[in-house]
């Protein structure tokens, strides 16, 4: 319970679960509701295998009312034998309770819409029927053995007290988890913590959250709710589900990381990102987004002067992910307008070139004048290095001016040939 | 000074800024270190057009010093006679400094780092060495009549004490703002709150704030500093900067106006935001992200059967973001094994297909059935529910499951051949 190590971590707090919390992912049921996803039998008992891989603590799967294939799916991967429980996720039916119950998965999770927005254009239900139906469905699910959370929908649109006496209605009853969604993706974060602080304060039990990314607040909604006692975060591979989607696994991996880094490296296995990432985005035909976190192909480069000599210096100075506990490299990009010499003296010595300082500002110069007109590739740059070496061997080192010019000339009819 | 009208609005604040704030985007400079970054002059001129058309109050522009072509574009940019505010990027340095009050831009914005990592592998000064040169820096460039902009690189990993001294210092010496950045990506939202409602405290000045997003917070920082007072936020089109980049233009709007729908309307042009993704999407050769907010392809897409139900009853259910405000449409999925009969009931009454709500519930069966095997285009359901509402007036509706099974089979003929 105790929080990093880092020199920037937040003083401890009693509530507080940022060094202790669990993952539930829900590829398998909110990233089934991203438009691009159908995923086949096969495709979902790979991904429910590398989640348990990478250490999730559970999974929740699309209800078994869904279809009939999501029915033989559900059983399918519960006989996979997996680490992590297995959750399917239903509407607080009896109906879909007494199938749910039927079928081999550890727990569910019930779900109803609380806002006036839901009670009126979804489920009709007023406060009262939501609270009769909880208790019957939540009720009759623990008498057959099985792990329950209720959660409401839409849970920063409903009225705090109704919600409050729900949520101690269903504790009372003996639920696992009660869960707050954000499913419109409205709330944040400083009113997140403030509502799980509230419900720390009224359950007992366990307190799941799922938040949707519609105005960017979902990872930074879920650390707050990890601050203010929440135990569970939902998360997607690549954050995909409805609309934009959901908190991405890797993103939050990413953030609890910089919060934690011991409990986060030594509780999941984060070299799996990248390649969970590939898969699903093969499966769903998307790309993995340019800015993604962690794989974007650009998450560890490093191209202005003043950033590039610092991360030459040392990587801390511009980087709290190491790419190495991600299974990723750092990528220095030198050849642009925006270098500076000592990115440049770095490169010399990799190529094991013995140039001065002042060699190096002059040749600096020199790719920046080029690179003012088209940026160049490392080979680019690398030539150039190797040419204006020779150049001042030649001529004794003593017009360095010179000597970058014309290298720079040579490289320039090269490219140009 | 008042918070939004909006139901899920929190309580007004006195100092909270959330509906009175300025946008300093920085696609021109921070966007510029970004890894596939090379605008050319007739680029930046367009990217500086559309932000301006957009409503952004400033622009930010690289340091003259970096090349001799960013000294001339910022002439050029300069000359363009913008209604925004034109800033442009230095270092801490009198070099700098007079070069740039030499350009026409309105203001420069100068910055230094301030954490133990950048003092010691960055630029090698000490506290006192910076609180000296920010000073003579400061009080220069206001001699010459320009806007100053004084910031702190990488805020969060820096000294508390050291920097409220620093920022009271060139506070009292007159700069227009005081800068926060979280250069490394590590802030979280709290954090942010109590950092900037304690310099809101010790500072007259405005008060402007920079996120990257390595850990998924950086709108949310944004909003939670402005909630504890900044005034101006950085923002690049699409995020794009070091690294995975900064706050998102178009994902700060979404935000912003969901708290303060009105505000946010009135003083931008929302629907623009699509067309200058697309256009600096197209500069640096990259996808728009299928999770982009606003724009990505799914963004206004509801697919999940009890999403698509309600959105058809009342779109704000499941939106809370309209889609018109921002010139997008809204997509409602149907022909995949999550569908719902009440989304299939919206589709028959556009296709002017009058069918009993039981009829419905017969042919959804058989939507989902074969779904569940391959998910269906909107022709197949169209071309289903054609034939099946045919089929039902062949046989004077006697049999209403043979006829969905008929124009079923039907249908998988059509689309195998």
């Amino acid at each position: 319970m105790t929080t990093a190590s880092s020199p920037y971590a937040r003083i401890t707090d009693m509530l507080s679960n940022v060094s202790n919390f669990n993952i539930i992912d829900t590829t398998l049921r909110e990233g089934e509701q991203f438009a691009n996803a159908f995923f086949n039998t096969e495709q979902k008992l790979k991904i429910a295998k590398a989640l348990d891989d990478f250490g999730v603590e559970y999974i929740e799967l699309t209800s078994p009312v869904a279809s009939e294939k999501s029915r033989e799916d559900n059983e399918k991967i519960c006989q996979l034998g997996l680490k992590c429980k297995v959750l399917s996720h239903i509407r607080c039916h009896m109906h879909d309770a007494s199938v749910g119950v039927e079928t081999s998965v550890d727990g569910l999770s019930v779900v109803i819409g609380t806002s006036s927005y839901l009670r009126k254009f979804s489920h009709g239900k007023d406060m009262d029927a939501i609270y009769k139906a909880a208790g019957e469905v939540v009720t009759f699910i623990k008498s057959k053995g099985k792990e329950v959370r209720f959660s409401s929908e839409d849970s920063f649109r409903s009225d705090l007290v109704d919600l409050l006496r729900l949520y101690r209605h269903v504790d009372k009853l003996g639920v696992n988890r009660v869960g707050v969604a954000d499913t419109v993706g409205c709330a944040n974060p400083r009113q997140v913590y403030e509502l799980i602080r509230t419900l720390r304060g009224v359950v007992n039990c366990d307190i799941e959250c799922h938040f949707h990314n519609d105005t960017g607040c979902a990872i930074a909604n879920a650390y707050c709710a990890l601050e203010a006692g929440a135990t569970h975060i939902n998360t997607t591979i690549l954050g995909i589900g409805e609309r934009n989607g959901i908190v991405p696994l890797g993103g939050f991996a990413a953030r609890m990381y910089v919060a934690d880094k011991t409990y986060v490296t030594n509780k999941y296995n984060l070299h799996m990102i990248r390649d969970i990432e590939n898969m699903v985005a093969d499966f769903v035909e998307i790309q993995i987004p340019f800015n993604n976190y962690i794989t974007g192909y650009c998450a560890f480069t490093h191209k202005a002067g003043i950033h590039a000599k610092a991360i030459l210096n040392n990587p801390t100075t511009y980087e709290i992910l190491r790419p190495e506990d991600f299974g990723m490299t750092r990528y220095v990009s030198i050849g642009h307008r925006l270098t500076g010499w000592n990115a440049v003296k770095s490169r010399c010595e990799q190529l094991d070139l013995h140039l001065t300082d002042d060699e190096i500002k002059e040749v600096t110069r020199k790719i920046k004048e080029l690179a003012d007109i088209k940026p160049l590739g490392i080979e680019e740059v690398d030539s150039l290095l190797r040419v204006y070496n020779k150049k001042l061997e030649q001529t004794s080192h003593e017009n360095i001016a010179a000597a970058a010019d014309a290298a720079g000339a040579e490289i320039k009819d090269e490219s140009s040939n």
